[in-house]
C-alpha cells in the first residue's frame, strides 16, 4: 500500500516534474529494467500506466515528453528527468490545434488603450484614479500574446521589458525572450508602474507548473513562490499558457492545474458556479501537499477557462478591518472568489481584503480582473449546458479536411456559423450577429451610464470634501462608491460586453447606477442650503 | 342635402370603421338591395362610389377589407362591419411594398444607446438629467419595429414588456404580442421610467384609427382617449403604422390621419411649413366632429411623414405662467407646433407648456421628438420640390422586374444611386456620399460644441448656486439654458445630422453655442472677485 | 564680374518673376538677338543656361512657361514677362503626377471636426479654450484642397468665404475662385473667428512666390507682405501649392522656397534637424536681398515637405517678457523653430513669443501647427535615411505602365505594399499595417491620458482660483499648464498619431501627463485643509 501511495507521488513527480527528494525510495530497487521503454517506467510509475494505457497516448514512449530518462533510471531517481512543457512538442501531432493557437488576427492592432472615448472603459482614468491600470490598460489579444503583452505593458515593472525588434515585435509570437528584451532594472520609463507579481504570471504560462507549490506557498522544493522577485520569474517564463493547463499529458483527460481555482472549488464543491446537481465533476489529486490538479471525467471548459478567465486576486492589498497591508506572504494574494458582481463586495469584505483606495474619494476599491466564468455562470447558455469552447473554439475544417477545435479562442462574432448556428439553426449568420450586437449595444449603454454616475459621485465628493461636509457623511458616500465600483467594473473587466449574461449585466450595472446616484444624493443633500 | 351630409358621415364610418349610432338612418330605407355586392353598399355609401370607382381599387369588392357586411346590411346598419387595418391585407396585392416594409437591415444591431461617447448624443445623461430618456434612448430602427421598440425600452412602463424569446426577439417583426410579452404591472425593473401614453402610440400604429376621437378627446364612441391607461392601449396595439396612415384605402388617394398634424395645418393653412404659394394641398374631411382626415390631390410625402417625424408633445408637462401641471385631459398633451428650432421656444412659451425641469439647473426644458419635417422645411431640397419619399423610398427594381417604391424607408446613404443621382447625375455615388458625409461631419462638430457649452453651463450653474450667487442671476442663466437647450436638442432628436437643412443646422446650433457661452459668462461674472 | 552678378539677379527675376527696376541695365545692350528663342534669352540670362541646358528641361523653349517674351526683349526688359506658376502647365508633360495631385480620396468626407469624442482631439474645446481653432478645426484633406479648406473654415475671416455650389463644392478641386465665393466683408457668421493672415497663405500656395519678399517684409517691389490685408491676398490666391515649391522649373533641381524654413536652416546649418554629418544639403541663393531659394544636390523631401509640415508661427502673439503684443510688422510672425516638442517651449521663451492665453487658467500657450518634420527628425526611419516621399509618395504604376511618384501624398496605410514592404519585405501588408496601427493605438492612449490630466488641471485651477488660492501658487500651476500644453498639442497637431517617432511621442506625452499631474498636485495641496 505504501508503495502505491509513493508511486502516486512519483506520478505526481512525473506529471508535474517535481523535484521531490526521497520520493523514489521504493522505485530505487528496480534499476535493471529501467532502460527498457515504457515498461521500465511503469515498474515504478504504475498509476501512469493506468492513465496512459487506456488513453490515446498509450503508444507514445515516455521519452516523447521526458528527457534524461536513462540517467533517471540508472541513478534510481537521483537524477531527475526533464519534462518538456513547450506546446510545440504537442503540436507535432496536434498540428492544426497548435497552429491555430499561434494564429494572429491582424485586424486593429495591439495596445488599444481601453481608457479612451472610443474604448471599452472611456472614463477609466477617472474611475480607477490611483491604480496602476491607469498607466496602460489595453484591449486583450489572443493567447499567443498573453505573456509578452503582460510584460511589455507600461504598468509592468517600469517598462523595462521592450520588444527586441521595437514595434516590429508587436505581432511576433514564440518564446518570450526571442520577442522581448530586458532593458535592465535601472530602466524606468516615465509614467509607468511597478505592477506584476509571480502569481499573476501563473495565469499566463504553464512553464512554472513544476516549480510552484500549491497556492504559491514558500517551499524548499519550489523554485518560485508568491514572494519571489517578479523579474526573476518573468525571465524564467518562455511560453504562453500550454496545452498541459487543460489537457493531462499522460492520460489526455481534461484537467485544471490553477491552484486558486482548485481551492475555490474545494471550498464549496456542491454549490460553486460549476456544480450541477450539487456536485462538481472535478477529482482533485493532491501530490503530497505540494501540488494539486483537478481531473474531469468529461470536458468542462467552463472550469478549464476559469483557470484564468475569472476575477482573482494576485496582488497585495489592505484589510477592511484595520487598513493593514496584506502582503505576498499572505494566502489572500492568490485567491479566486468565484462569485459574480452582485456577491463580490460581500465576499471581499468577509475575506477582509481590498485592492486600493481611490485617489479622489479614498473609497476602498476592488480591482477586477476578467470575470468571464462568474459572469457566464447561471446564464441562459450555461443553464442549457453550453460550455466556453463550443462558442470560442468551434470545430473548423482544417487544411487536411479534418475537423478540429480552433485553439485561437477568438470572438464568436468571427465564427457565428460554427459557434452559434449549430444550436440556433433557424437564424442566418447576419441575424444572429444582429442579436448578439444588440445585447452588447444595450449593455454598453448601461456601462456608460454607470460611468456617468460614478464619475459624478467622484466629482461631487471632491466638492463636498472641500465644502467641509462632515466625515460621517463622506464615509457614507464612499460606501456607495465602493458598492457602485464593483458592480460596474465587473463588466468593463469582463470581455463580453454583457453577452455572457445579459440579465446579470442589467441587474449589476443598474445596481451600479443606483449606488452612484445614491452617493451623489447623499453629498448634494449635505451641501444643500438649510431651509 | 341632409342625406348627402349623412352619407359623408357614413363614408367616414366606412373609411374609419367608426361606430356612429344613428348615422345610418337615411340608409336604413334600402335593405333589399344590400346583399348584392358593391352596388348594394353604394346605395347608402354613395361617396365611396365616387372615391372608389375612379380609382385603381374600383374593382375590389367591399368585402376585401370589410367583414360582416351581410349582417351589416341585413340589420340595416345596426350590426357594424369589421374593418381590417392590418397591412398584410394590402400586402396581398402590394407585395413588394409590403415585403420591403418588413425588411430588416441587419447591420449594427438594435438598442444602440445614443448617450455614449460614440453615439449621437454623447452628453445626453448630463444634458437631459431629470428626464426619462436618460434611462434608455436608442438610435432608431425601421418602421417594422416602431411599436415593439417603443414598448420594450427601459423608459416605458418600468420595463414590464420584454421579448418573448428574450434577445432572439430583437429582430423579430410581426404582431406586437407575438414578439413581446407582458411581465405584468408588478414587474418594475430597476433604473426604468414609467413613460408612455396613449397619444404617443398613435404615431406608432394605425390600429386605433377607428377608436380614437380627433385629438384623443374623451367620447363615449371612442374606445381610447388621451387619458386611457397606456398599458390597455398598448395591449390593443398589434401592428406598426399601417398603409392606411398614408393611403386612403377606398380611393388610394394620398392622405394623412394624424390629428395633431391636421390641427396644426388648419391653424395656418396659408403659412405652415408645407404651404406653397399660400396654400396647402390638404382637403380636411371632418366626420361629425369625431375624426378628421386630410386628403391630398397629389402625393406630398412631406405631410405623410410629418404625421410622426415632427416635434410633437404627447406627454404631461407644466405651464411657464404658473408652474401648474398640464395633464392628459388638456389638449396641449397632443400637440404639434410645426415650428423649427429657432421658433420652438417662443411657440411653447405662447402655448404655456414645457416638458420638464433640468435636474441640476432647474431650467424649464422642452424635450424634443424627431423634428425631421420642420428641419427639412425651407431647405434647398424642399424649395426645389423634393419630398421625403424621393430620397428615403426610392424606386427599386423588384424580383419581378417591376419598379416599386421601397417601403423600408431607409437612409439614403444606402441608396445614393437611386435616391440622389437622378437629380444629381454629374456625381458618382462615392462623390455624392462624400458630400453628404461632409455635411454631417460639419454639423456633428457643431452639435458636440453645443454640448460642450451647455454642459459647461450646467457645471458652472452648480458651482454658482453653491457659491450663493443670487437667484436673480441664476434665473438669467437658466433662461440661457432654456434657450440653448431647444436649439441644440432639435438636432440630436432630428435624425439627419443636419443634412436635411445644413443652413438651419448651422444657425440653430451656433445659437445654442452662443446661449451656452452667454449663460456661462453670466455666472462667471457673478462669481468673479470684485476689483 | 558685375555682369555675372547682375545676370544672377536677372535669373532671380526670371525664376521668380520679380519686378526689379534697373536689373536689366546690362542686358539692355542686346535687344537685336532677343527674339531668337532660348539663345536670345541666354544672352542676358546666362546662369539659366547653366541650370537648364544640363537638365531634362533643356529642350523646352522659354516660352513654355513665360509669356510676353518678345515685348520683354524688345523693350529691353522694361516690359516684364509673365511667369506661369499654375501646376496645369507642368501637368502637360507630367500628367500622372499632376492627375494624382488632384485625385480625391472619397472616404469619410470633409470637415471632420477634430474636437469630438471620436476625433483626433476629443477635449480640444476645453484645452484650447480661448483660441480660434475651437470654432472649427478639421482633420486634414489632400493638397488639392489646402487653399479652399483654409478659406472656408469657420475660423477664417468670419465665414465670408463659402462654396459656390454649396456643399456640392466640398469635393471640387481647381482654381480657388471657381470653387469658392466671397460673401463680402459684411458677412459674419455667428460663432466664427477672424483668423488668417498673409503668411499662413504662403504655406498653402505658390502663387505669391514672385510677390513676396523674403520673410514677408515690406518692400515697394513686393505686392504682398506680412501686414497686407489677408482678404486681398486670399483673393489673389488661385492654386494650391505648386510644383515650383519643390522643383526648380528651369533646372528641375529639388528645391525649397519657403522663407522661414530657409531662415531656420541658415540659423544653424550644421545642427538643424536635416543636417547629416554637420552639414545640410541646401545651397541658398539670395536674390539681391529680396528673395532666397534653397537648392539641393539630391532630393531631400524632408526639407521639401518641411516648407509646410512644421510648427511655424504666422500669427500675432505676445511677449513672455512683458506681455506686449507682437504684431505682423515683427519678423517673429513668420518664424519656424524647427524644434521638437521637448525643445519648443524653451525656444519660444527665448524668442519671447507666445500665441494666446488659455481662457480658464490664463496660461500662456503655444498653438501648434503640424510639426511632422520635427516629429520625424531623429526617428528610426530618419536615422535610416528614409525620407517623406518614400512612404507618402510611393512609386505607383500609371495607366501607361510607367512608374511614377504618387503626388496625392496620402497616408502610407493606404499603400503599405508600395510604401513599406520595399524595405520590410518579410512582412505582409496585413502584418505591417498591424504594426503601424499598434503604434498609433499606443500613442493615442497617451494623448488621451495627457488630455485627461491637462483637463483636470484646468478644472482644478478654476476651483482653486475661486477658493482664493494665492496668485503665487496659481502662477506655478499655470507654468505646469504651459509646459504640459506644448508637450501634448505637438502630437494632436502632428498628423501621424505618433508613428513618425514613437519614442519621442512617448517621451513627450508622458512629459505632458507628468506636468499635468504636477499642476493638479500644486493646486490640490494648496487647497487641502491644514492639519
Amino acid at each position: 500500500m505504501k508503495k502505491t501511495v509513493l508511486a502516486a507521488v512519483v506520478v505526481g513527480g512525473a506529471v508535474l516534474g517535481l523535484s521531490l527528494p526521497g520520493a523514489l525510495t521504493a522505485a530505487k530497487a528496480k534499476p535493471a529494467k529501467a532502460a527498457q521503454g515504457k515498461e521500465a517506467c511503469y515498474e515504478c510509475h504504475d498509476d501512469i500506466r493506468e492513465m496512459k494505457e487506456s488513453s490515446k497516448h498509450a503508444k507514445l514512449p515516455c521519452s516523447t515528453c521526458h528527457d534524461n530518462l536513462a540517467k533517471h533510471i540508472e541513478s534510481m531517481g537521483e537524477v531527475k528527468p526533464v519534462t518538456i512543457i513547450d506546446q510545440a512538442l504537442c503540436g507535432k501531432c496536434h498540428k492544426a490545434q497548435y497552429d491555430s493557437f499561434y494564429k494572429v488576427n491582424t485586424e486593429g492592432g495591439a495596445r488599444k488603450e481601453k481608457g479612451v472615448p472610443t474604448g471599452r472603459s472611456p472614463q477609466q482614468d477617472k474611475l480607477l484614479a490611483g491604480h496602476g491600470f491607469t498607466f496602460e490598460h489595453n484591449e486583450p489579444r489572443g493567447h499567443a500574446f498573453m505573456v509578452t503583452d503582460q510584460f511589455v505593458v507600461d504598468r509592468f515593472q517600469g517598462g523595462r521589458y521592450q520588444y527586441k525588434d521595437s514595434w516590429e515585435g508587436v505581432n511576433r509570437t514564440g518564446k518570450t525572450w526571442d520577442v522581448l528584451v530586458d532593458k535592465g532594472a535601472d530602466k524606468k520609463l516615465p509614467e509607468t508602474a511597478m505592477a506584476g507579481n509571480p502569481t499573476c504570471i501563473q495565469c499566463k504560462t504553464s512553464d512554472h507548473l513544476l516549480k510552484w507549490k500549491f497556492l504559491g506557498d514558500k517551499d524548499p522544493k519550489a523554485k518560485w513562490d508568491r514572494t519571489s522577485n517578479v523579474n526573476d520569474v518573468a525571465k524564467d517564463t518562455n511560453n504562453p499558457v500550454g496545452c498541459v493547463h487543460c489537457h493531462d499529458p499522460h492520460g489526455t483527460q481534461p484537467r485544471v492545474v490553477r491552484d486558486a481555482l482548485i481551492q475555490a472549488i474545494e471550498r464549496d464543491g456542491a454549490n460553486n458556479i460549476f456544480a450541477k446537481g450539487g456536485k462538481t465533476d472535478l477529482k482533485v489529486k493532491d501530490f503530497r501537499g505540494f501540488r494539486k490538479i483537478g481531473i474531469m471525467a468529461k470536458t468542462d471548459s467552463r472550469m478549464m477557462c476559469a483557470q484564468c478567465h475569472v476575477e482573482y486576486n494576485c496582488n497585495t492589498g489592505s484589510q477592511w478591518s484595520d487598513g493593514k497591508k496584506v502582503d505576498y506572504d499572505n494566502g489572500r494574494t492568490n485567491h479566486m472568489p468565484l462569485k459574480n458582481g452582485k456577491e463580490l463586495l460581500a465576499h471581499y469584505k468577509k475575506l477582509d481584503f481590498y485592492d486600493f483606495k481611490h485617489a479622489v474619494t479614498g473609497a476602498r476599491l476592488i480591482k477586477l480582473q476578467h470575470p468571464e466564468a462568474e459572469a457566464y455562470a447561471g446564464s441562459v447558455h450555461d443553464r442549457a449546458g453550453v460550455q466556453c469552447h463550443q462558442c470560442h473554439m468551434p470545430k473548423i475544417k482544417g487544411k487536411d479536411g479534418k475537423m478540429y477545435s480552433a485553439h485561437n479562442v477568438s470572438r464568436p462574432l468571427n465564427t457565428v456559423k460554427e459557434s452559434c448556428l449549430g444550436c440556433h439553426p433557424k437564424f442566418s449568420v447576419d441575424e444572429k450577429r444582429y442579436q448578439i450586437e444588440s445585447i452588447r449595444n444595450y449593455v454598453k449603454g448601461k456601462m456608460r451610464k454607470a460611468e456617468f454616475w460614478i464619475g459624478k459621485l467622484i466629482d461631487t465628493y471632491a466638492v463636498a470634501k472641500r465644502a467641509g461636509v462632515p466625515e460621517e457623511t463622506l464615509a457614507k458616500a464612499r460606501e456607495k462608491h465602493e458598492e457602485a465600483h464593483v458592480l460596474w467594473e465587473f463588466w468593463t473587466a469582463e470581455n463580453s460586453d454583457g453577452f455572457h449574461n445579459p440579465d446579470l449585466a442589467r441587474e449589476t450595472l443598474t445596481g451600479a447606477i443606483k449606488a452612484g446616484k445614491d452617493g451623489v444624493k447623499i453629498l448634494e443633500d449635505a451641501m444643500a442650503p438649510k431651509q
